[in-house]
């Protein structure tokens, strides 16, 4: 029997050509071999989802075809309208979201995943995060808007009117920053669904399950939860040594592949401190202190930074309510997603690992049958 | 990097003491150490879903009290109504489980899993599945039944009149055989679900994605539609032949564990000659000659006849409709499912595998943004 793994780490799952986090150089790379930091600043989200989808970017009429058609998915089917109707809003947005999607997607027979299903279901992820925001606050859906881009869009839907340029820009860079990275919690999941043969629906559905977690996207919330406790740069110095002394996890810091900085936290970093910059120094203090701490307790650890730290004051300084931070990283991720399940299509392949038996000897106890 | 095994085939993802599958020896043990032939002829399906939550068969007082419990929890929230009702009633009726589940299990916050979410998930499944089904007939929904058991309240929904002991017995024995099986691809996504720190009922969703694909849970409804296209025992030898000269997969046949004959399938296998003779006589012919076909196409492999092969002659002589077979089960390993994650929850470290990149050499492709 081979070594036992906990959580994998360094087992190798899937070949792939979707994306590499080259964590020893701090590199992310998307398909095609783009490096994120060349990305981000000029990619729409759509050009992203274009390029995980077919491995190149679009050009201006496949880029159109593709607005248009995600245009077009972005309403409700009565099945999805009713479960979002019935759902509590007070409930997890998440929650409302697997819920919905769920709905959404259902269909006669077992479909094999597909390219247009999984335009379908990225588009329509705004219109169930942003109608799930709105009945929370008492508010009716509002209706998609043609000719607003995917970032464009999902502010209308929140608020109703035309976001400004700056803010829809900023959110598509969130956007196109979590669309991918390599075998992560909830793209495996992905990837163990469709191993079975299942459809897309059932796939996307597990991974907004995973994603959920705060080990994986929940982390972003709790950053900021974290941060508003802090409430100041003056204050993070006394607040993480005392949280340190209790023995607390630090919201936003360690990664299981990253050993250096995170190139997608360095970019949120930088866009920070343009558009949130209060937080930014709260924030900036945090991880200088949070830092220290960390390679004092565990000098052998790299310790870094993650992604989800960065991320919490990116969306803040774009008012999207941290209520939302994991229907965000959905929004995004869901291209990824699919992309792996179209990938791991190519050669399908059940997914089922070994276990190791811990429990007693079989066969051995008697048989307390109670109720005969 | 380690060596890369497709499937995750021998690669050791967890230690458990819920279930063991020694393939080797063609035994599966459940908790406590209990041989699966010990247990089938004598458990009920409540009695060994506290088995695996608990690691001990319930003494009467336990088992009246998880009885209670489970009557209990067998009704609908709104929300879960409102998708069920909103549902189209002709999609698979396990996007509707998957749909209704998630809408049933909505929560506030991010709450960890607990042994009550586990025994209330697994009592409203009969419940989703008979109304789905009815719907699908044009029928409505029937209210559960106090006093009933497990199997015998889902027939109830099912048919509106309580069914004979025998074939309550027949769908127990089910129940009871595939409660639990390893690290198997459902339970193994609930486990990655639930390594992010996320709920029960994200983990349960995501696994009756996972269930759904045609190489698990799906190879039941196959296994059926091919002894539906042989049509009798005298026809089997000239349909194998055919379907094998033309490449096709005989449903119902290999196994990624079992090097000998799945102990399951062969106490399926005694029943089925017992509750659906015509049906057995087809399915043994089908068996022996599609073990000849495959041992002299393969002599190399072991060839075994999985469980699907005779779960779905069992479900036929207990009036199962085909069409619920994958659903009926999601309603059995809902239990295993829910126990694997509770014991994942004792040790929780996030499962995020490695992946090859096989893409470009990254940063070497000039970028052609079209939108610009």
């Amino acid at each position: 029997m081979p070594d036992f793994s906990p959580g994998l780490e360094g087992v190798v799952a899937a070949e792939t050509e979707v994306s590499e986090v080259d964590g020893a150089n701090g590199r992310l790379i998307y398909r095609g071999g783009y490096l994120i930091e060349d990305l981000a600043p000029v990619a729409t989200f759509e050009e992203v989802a274009y390029l995980l989808w077919h491995g190149e970017l679009p050009t201006t009429a496949q880029l159109d075809a593709l607005k248009k058609q995600m245009a077009e998915a972005r309403h409700l089917t009565a099945a999805a309208r009713g479960a979002l109707d019935a759902a509590d809003p007070s409930v997890n947005p998440m929650d409302i979201l697997r819920t919905v999607v769920s709905a959404q997607g259902a269909s006669k027979g077992l479909p094999a995943p597909t390219l247009e299903q999984a335009i379908a279901l990225t588009a329509v992820f705004p219109t169930i995060v942003a109608a799930a925001w709105r009945k929370a606050q008492g508010h009716q859906p509002i209706e998609p808007r043609e000719g607003l881009g995917h970032a464009a869009n999902l502010l209308w839907m929140m608020d109703g009117k035309e976001p400004a340029v700056e803010r829809a820009r900023w959110v598509e860079m969130y956007l196109v920053l979590l669309a991918d990275h390599g075998l992560n919690a909830s793209t495996f999941a992905a990837r163990v669904i469709a191993s079975t043969g299942s459809d897309l629906t059932s796939c996307v559905v597990g991974a907004i399950g995973a994603l959920k977690g705060p080990a994986h996207g929940g982390a972003t919330f709790a950053a900021r939860t974290m941060l508003d406790k802090i409430g100041s740069a003056d204050k993070a110095e006394k607040w993480l040594g005392e949280a340190h002394a209790r023995g607390e996890r630090f919201a936003g810091f360690g990664h299981r592949v990253y050993r250096t900085y995170d190139p997608r936290a360095k970019i949120l970093r930088d866009l920070a401190s343009i558009e949130s910059p209060d937080l930014h120094r709260t924030a900036a203090r945090t991880e200088e202190v949070a830092l220290q701490i960390l390679h004092e307790a565990h000098p052998e650890r790299p310790n870094a930074t993650n992604v989800d730290f960065w991320a919490s004051v990116v969306l803040t300084g774009a008012d999207i309510p941290k209520e939302l931070f994991t229907c965000m990283f959905a929004t995004s991720r869901v291209s990824g997603w699919t992309a792996h399940v179209l990938e791991a299509l190519k050669d399908l392949r059940i997914i089922r690992p070994a276990s190791v038996w811990i429990g007693p000897e079989p066969g051995k106890k008697p048989l307390p049958i109670a109720n005969r």
